[in-house]
C-alpha cells in the first residue's frame, strides 16, 4: 500500500506509477503527476546529481540533462511513489494551474498519416493521385512557429487572416477553423545531428498530445509555394504533463508498410511505431477515435529525417506527428476530414451539427497506451476553447 | 578629432558613428564595432538602467529592453566614440571572434522580391504563370530552422540530403548547393501582436545580412506540399553584427508598387522600404549586385502580416526578407538565377565556371547604405565556405 491514498495505484489509472508524467506549477516546480494530483519534486532528497535537474521552473535542465539522468530520476520517483510511507518533503498538491513546461526550441510538424494525407489530397486535388510521389519515400514535414506553442487550457482566439474570395482576397476571421489531432515529442540530451534511428530514442525526452489548430480558409490560400504559415502559426497546443518516452515500452508496433524499399537512413532495426489510441471529444461528444498505430512513419524516422542534412537537434525542440487519422470516417483527425470538406456535417450528442469550429466550442483530446503488466499509460489531456475573434471589422478588396 | 585613432571616421567608412552595430565577443561581452575595431561596453559608464542591458555574453537583454533604450544607448556611445580623449574604461578591442549575438527565436524567412519569385517560377515551372496569384496580395513566408542559425564565418558542411533520380529517389549529398542573399530584421522590444505596419519598426532592433544556403536538389524533391525543410534546414549565415534601425533613417524608399490595392493592415502610412545595396562576392569575384530597393514588401508589412492572426512577434525573432534579385541578370541574388538552372555557368575571375558551390569555394556577402550627411551606413559581412560533405556514401534506391 503507497502512501499516496489515491486511486492512481488501481490497474486502469492512466496516471499511475507507470507512467509518472512531468509538469511544472508555478510556485511548486517541477512535479509528477500520480493521479489527480501533482508531487513537487523539489522538497524530495534526490541527491546532488538529479535534485539541480528538478530544481527550476521549467524541465529545461531536465531535458538538456539526457537519457541517463532520466532513468535514473524516474527509477527513484517510481520507489517515492510507491513507499508505504511518504517521505520526507513529499507533498501532493492540485493539477491546476500547469504552465508550459519547457521551452520550445524549434517545432516541427509532420504529416504522417497516410490516410491524413490521401483525404487531404482528395478534398483539395480532387482529379489527382491523392498521394504526392515523395510522400511513401521520406516524412514529409515543415517547421512551425515555436513561439505560439500554449499550454492545454489556453483560450484559442479565432484568428483573423486573408483569404480568397470570388472579388478577390478578404481580410477577416476565419470561417473554418479546425483542429488537429497529433501526438508531440519532446526532444532533450545532448546536440546531436546524423542521428540514425536506432540513436533517436535517446534524444526524445517524453510524449504529450498536441492539438494544432488550423485557419483552413487561410491556409488554402497561403500555402502555395511555401507551405502553411499563418493558417496555423496563431496557436498550437500541447499537454501540460510530458508522459517520459520510457513508459511505452511494451506500446511499440509495428507501423504499417510503405509499400516501397525505404532508404537505408531511414530503415529502423526495431520500430518505434506506437499503438497509442486517441480520442477527439466536441463540446462532450466522442467525435473520433484515431489510431496512432496507423501513422507511417515514427518519430525515429522523424528524427533520423530531420537530422540527416547535418542539422541539429536539441533540447526543447518539439516534433509532431501530423494529424492522426486512421482508414474509419471515425477515426479521423481533423474536422475538415471529419466533415469532409465542410460537405457532411457532424452531430454532436446536444443535437448540434457541426462542420467547423465555433465560438465558444471546446475540444478535448484524450489518449492512452499500453503499459506493463497489463497497466494503463496516460497522455495527459490537451484541451482548448474558442473565443471570439477580436474587434477588427472584415474588410474586402478596394 | 576623437580619442580613435582611426580610419573609422573617413566620409566613406561604413562602420563609422552613423552605424555602431552591435556584436559579442567572447571574454569581452556585448561590444560596438567602429571601423575594424570593436569596443567593450562593459567598461564603461552607461548607468544603472543602461549597463545590465549590454553585462551578458550576448544581445538578448538588450534586445528585450525596448526601442527607448536602444535609442539612449546609441546617442551614449555616439558621444563615447566621438570623444575628444577616451572616456574611463573604453579599450578597443579586434573584430574576430564574434559569436552569433543573440538567441534566436522564431525565423521567418519571406519571398518578397517579385524579380526572385518570377526567376524562379520561369525556371521551375516554364509553361505556367511565374507568379503565383497571392503574391501581390499577401507577403508570401514560411519558417525555418531557428537552430541552424550561425554567424558569419561558421564554415558550411555539404548537406546530404534525399533527391529524385531517375532510378528512384537517392540519398548523397547535393550536386546543387546554392545561396540566397538576403537581408534580415532581428526583432526585441515587448511581446507584441497584430501590429500595425507603422507598429512594426519599434519591434524591429537592427539589421543583418544573412545567407540562406540551399540545395536545390533536395529542395526540389521535397517541398511538396509543404514548403522547403531540409533543403534550407542545415545552416542559414547571419552577420555577427548588427546594424540598429536607427542607422538607416535616411534610406527609407518607396517599393516598386504591386500593381494591385492592399488590404488596409498591409498599407504603409510611410514606408520602410530600404535603399540597400548589396554585393555578392564567389571566391573574390564580385557575381552580382542586388538591390533591396527592389524588394515589393518591408519588413513593416512582413511584421503586419505575420502577427495579423494573432501570432506573437518576441524579442530574438528573426525576419528575413527572402532572396534579393534586381531586374538585371547581374543583380540576382542566388546561383539558381545567375545560372538559370544551372545552364548558364557564371564565369570568376580566375577563369573557373561555375553553375552550384563547389567544396571550398567562400562566398561573401557586403552591403552599405545611405546614412546622414552623406556618410555611409555598414551592414556586416556574412561569409562561408564549403567544407567537403561527411564520408557517409551516396545510397541509390534500393
Amino acid at each position: 500500500m503507497s502512501w499516496i491514498d489515491d486511486p492512481a495505484f488501481a490497474p486502469d489509472e492512466p496516471f499511475g506509477p507507470q507512467t509518472l508524467p512531468y509538469g511544472v506549477l508555478p510556485g511548486h516546480g517541477v512535479a509528477v503527476r500520480v493521479g489527480d494530483h501533482a508531487l513537487p519534486l523539489r522538497g524530495l532528497s534526490l541527491g546532488e546529481r538529479l535534485a539541480p535537474l528538478v530544481a527550476g521552473e521549467s524541465l529545461d535542465a531536465l531535458l538538456a540533462a539526457g537519457r541517463p539522468a532520466w532513468s535514473e530520476l524516474r527509477a527513484r520517483l517510481v520507489e517515492v511513489v510507491s513507499a508505504t510511507s511518504a517521505p520526507r518533503g513529499a507533498d501532493l498538491v492540485g493539477l491546476a494551474g500547469a504552465v508550459l513546461p519547457f521551452t520550445v526550441a524549434d517545432y516541427v510538424d509532420f504529416y504522417s498519416s497516410r490516410h491524413h494525407a490521401e483525404n487531404v489530397g482528395r478534398i483539395f486535388r480532387p482529379d489527382g493521385e491523392p498521394l504526392l510521389p515523395n510522400w511513401t519515400h521520406l516524412p514529409v514535414g515543415y517547421h512551425g512557429r515555436a513561439g505560439t506553442v500554449v499550454v492545454s487550457g489556453t483560450p484559442v482566439v479565432r484568428p483573423h487572416g486573408q483569404r480568397r474570395s470570388s472579388a478577390g482576397p478578404v481580410f477577416g476571421p476565419s470561417g473554418r477553423l479546425d483542429i488537429e489531432a497529433e501526438v508531440g515529442f519532446v526532444c532533450g540530451g545532448p546536440v546531436a545531428s546524423r542521428l540514425t534511428p536506432s540513436q533517436a530514442a535517446d534524444h526524445v525526452f517524453g510524449v504529450v498530445l498536441v492539438n494544432d489548430w488550423s485557419a483552413r480558409d487561410v491556409q488554402a490560400w497561403e500555402y502555395q509555394p511555401l507551405g502553411p504559415f499563418l493558417g496555423k502559426s496563431f496557436a498550437t497546443s500541447v499537454s501540460a504533463w510530458i508522459t517520459p518516452l520510457e513508459a511505452f515500452a511494451v506500446a511499440r508496433v509495428a507501423p504499417p508498410p510503405l509499400g516501397n524499399d525505404l532508404l537505408p537512413y531511414l530503415v529502423e532495426e526495431r520500430t518505434w511505431g506506437l499503438d497509442i489510441a486517441i480520442e477527439v471529444e466536441w463540446n462532450g461528444t466522442v467525435v473520433s477515435r484515431p489510431p496512432f498505430r496507423e501513422m507511417s512513419w515514427t518519430f525515429a524516422q522523424q528524427l533520423a529525417h530531420l537530422s540527416a542534412n547535418g542539422a541539429t537537434v536539441r533540447p526543447g525542440d518539439l516534433i509532431a506527428s501530423g494529424t492522426v487519422s486512421g482508414p474509419n470516417r471515425d477515426e479521423r483527425g481533423s474536422f475538415l476530414e471529419l466533415s469532409w470538406g465542410g460537405k457532411e456535417p457532424v452531430r454532436l450528442a446536444d443535437g448540434a451539427e457541426r462542420t467547423f469550429l465555433e465560438d465558444g466550442d471546446e475540444v478535448r483530446i484524450t489518449a492512452t497506451a499500453p503499459g506493463e503488466g497489463g497497466s494503463v499509460v496516460g497522455l495527459a489531456e490537451v484541451v482548448g476553447r474558442i473565443a471570439p475573434a477580436d474587434g477588427r471589422q472584415d474588410v474586402g478588396q478596394t
